[in-house]
């Protein structure tokens, strides 16, 4: 007796059966003789594919999708953002991050690593919501050296212990230029301690890696680096403005690179460069950034853009090739975050969604993977998997309209204060 | 008595009704007193906005979706796409551009500027479909100087006159690169008397612009306007090497820009100057190529590369509005095609999509134009309407499942015979 059976599914191109029992899959082969406590017979429709892993976002800002586009970073962070950002409260962070939870579901998504005001809040809708989540203890220092919100991380310390597996607490200093070198040499000493992962912004931007240069005459991964930060537990999103050996150090420590193709490009950061990280042997994977500078949560949107910027930031068609963008969005993420999962197969956590093959933008049918990367969007998604339980099936998650109804409710809240 | 009501759809942030005649909308305001043949109630939940234009592509380039990605252009050409495109028949033709059409409707698309093999085929599926199209009279030179295939050309003249209003004949010369000056001027002095519109590929490629240069010491833009191709019905697709002189000239001369973000990223090509393109005050619309080199035809993912590509080109995250990128891939389009649409008011072609407004991606909910352009994909769309015809309602299309099956047995024959 397995708890969910996946009758006639399609899996490197052969139909099969898929059992899982609790969060494993169990069974691969034709014609399992096996009975199930459920079963989703795919009628050779549908293929089954690991999901994605969203390494960098700060989930409610959804609340802010749309509220202010096209402007200058300067202008856009301080007369938009930030007025906004200031108006929310705990369960206005919850609204959004179930919000984006729904959407990063509907997308195929069962992991996001996330830092943002009130985490508590946003670790409880992963909870509810039955995915995998990475949520920062956030770190942000003002002028003063002081560090603000407190409060708000000794909320999710106190959360920690009753998490599931699934749901953990990370160690998230904002960026360099936000928080001082004292509070990050102090997250790096912690995380050595307590195991937990670090979670920053770095070399997202020119004007960072030119300070970084002139106040501490290092690069901003030299710098990170000197102050014991970079570690193959550290994820690092951004990192456009990388030189050689930024890039070499990277590898040589084992951190991990969030690559965001989609923020880079919209405020103007600047474009990564895929093929010289992996070439000195970076490790990759891809994340979508807030809402507010992307503007959504799809990963099929992400990883066409990787693709597409690999391509232009090395001026050569073969970077970026399909199969490479596709790890990086699935087993290279799982990897990173330590979970046995990314891949469809005996003995790997249960990580799964269904695709839709009779989808028009899936015909040719010659390859699955470059169809996933460069045509499908989220409405190829039928059924997603996280550790063996079904958080959506036929396209519908639970609760739906409460979601979108709650969501608008603080939208209109903003839209009242600030204008 | 109209043909279509439309109620409690959302326009401009209002609920209001709106009715259609014939091709025409006809009134609209709020709770319109009239009978209706039809109605549609859209339950205050979706709105109603302009559908997409899709001013370059080779539609039944579907068949050749994911058959070879991430390759040097003259090895994705000469070994993979070439030998497929030489197998397929006016019937393999017909059954990809029905999938193509299916496709673009899907995803908010009424009309398209076709060149292709057998544009009859594409035709024909445009006319059943009930979509807006412009097919072009391929003109495709070989080394000798004779022109291919002809006897296609032929078969869409002959089927010319049969064609309802909505579907148009162009003259589609290929490119300066593969059609002789000769015939270039020739397509130029047809289209003068017969009032075609011209539909070229132009200033695509580095190498196209090297060549141009050294063969006719004049850019391919300068060139074209010496054979006289340019005027205000001339297409230019691509358009990616251009010089200030020749953003003047297609400016003076009002020829029309598609531009085509994806296909020029994948195929690093370049990345086009969206902002210089504006200022010069050339008309910009937008398209996304075949499926080969996409591998898509959404035009909401084209308007995200399109705003994208636009900021990174001019380093500014000003440039590449979202309200001027929904413009050129809805009415500025139309316009330059001649139809009386792309806008939603009374006396203007009833063509219009109905968006689901309770998709997660379209929350925060401040700016629906910000959320077509970068947010959205085709699963918001809900019903399209061309020319007052409902070519979808509820997300579904007639015959998807026989569209898909016929494009499905051209991509065995192709796998079978290439491989």
């Amino acid at each position: 007796m397995v708890d969910l059976l996946i009758k006639n599914v399609i899996l490197d191109k052969k139909i099969c059966d898929v059992a899982i029992t609790g969060k494993i899959f169990s069974q691969i082969g034709e014609n399992l003789e096996v009975s199930a406590a459920k079963v989703i017979d795919a009628g050779a429709r549908y293929a089954i594919t690991p999901p994605f892993y969203n390494t960098h976002t700060h989930h409610a800002m959804t609340l802010l999708r749309g509220y202010a586009d096209d402007l200058e970073l300067f202008d856009w962070l301080n007369n938009h953002i930030w007025p906004a950002e200031a108006l929310l409260t705990e369960e206005d962070v919850y609204a959004g991050a179930r919000l984006a939870i729904l959407e990063m579901i509907k997308s195929g998504t069962v992991f996001f690593n996330d830092s943002y005001w009130h985490p508590v809040a946003t670790a409880r809708a992963a909870v509810e919501m039955g995915v995998k989540a990475e949520i920062g203890l956030l770190y942000l220092s003002i002028a003063d050296g002081s560090t603000l919100k407190n409060e708000q991380n000794e909320a999710l310390l106190d959360m920690e212990k009753s998490l599931p597996e699934r749901v953990r607490v990370s160690h998230a200093p904002h960026a360099i230029y936000t928080v001082s070198t004292q509070r990050l040499r102090k997250a790096a000493e912690d995380a050595a301690v307590d195991g937990r992962r670090i979670h920053i912004h770095a070399a997202e931007t020119a004007k960072e890696f030119e300070d970084c240069l002139s106040q501490h005459n290092a690069t901003p991964i030299a710098y990170l680096n000197s102050l014991g930060v970079l570690t193959p537990k550290t994820i690092l999103a951004h990192c456009v403005h990388l030189t050689d050996d930024d890039r070499k150090i990277i590898s040589e420590t084992g951190a991990v690179i969030a690559h965001n193709p989609v923020s880079n490009q919209k405020l103007c950061s600047g474009i990564f460069n895929w093929q010289a990280a992996a070439d000195a042997g970076c490790r990759i994977t891809i994340g979508t950034d807030g809402c507010s500078s992307n503007n959504n949560l799809s990963m099929f949107e992400e990883m066409k853009f990787a693709a597409l910027s690999a391509k232009i930031s090395s001026n050569d068609p073969k970077s970026g090739k399909a199969e490479d963008i596709f790890k990086a969005a699935t087993v290279a993420a799982a990897e990173a975050f330590g979970y046995d999962s990314g891949v469809i197969a005996v003995g790997k956590e249960a990580d799964a969604m269904l695709i839709d093959l009779n989808a028009p933008e899936m015909v040719g049918d010659y390859n699955l993977v470059s169809n996933l990367v460069y045509s499908a969007s989220k409405s190829v998604v039928d059924t997603v998997i996280c550790q063996g339980k079904v958080i959506m099936e036929n396209g519908k998650v639970p609760g739906e309209e409460d979601i979108i109804s709650a969501a608008r409710s603080v939208c209109r809240k903003i839209e009242a204060s600030v204008k």
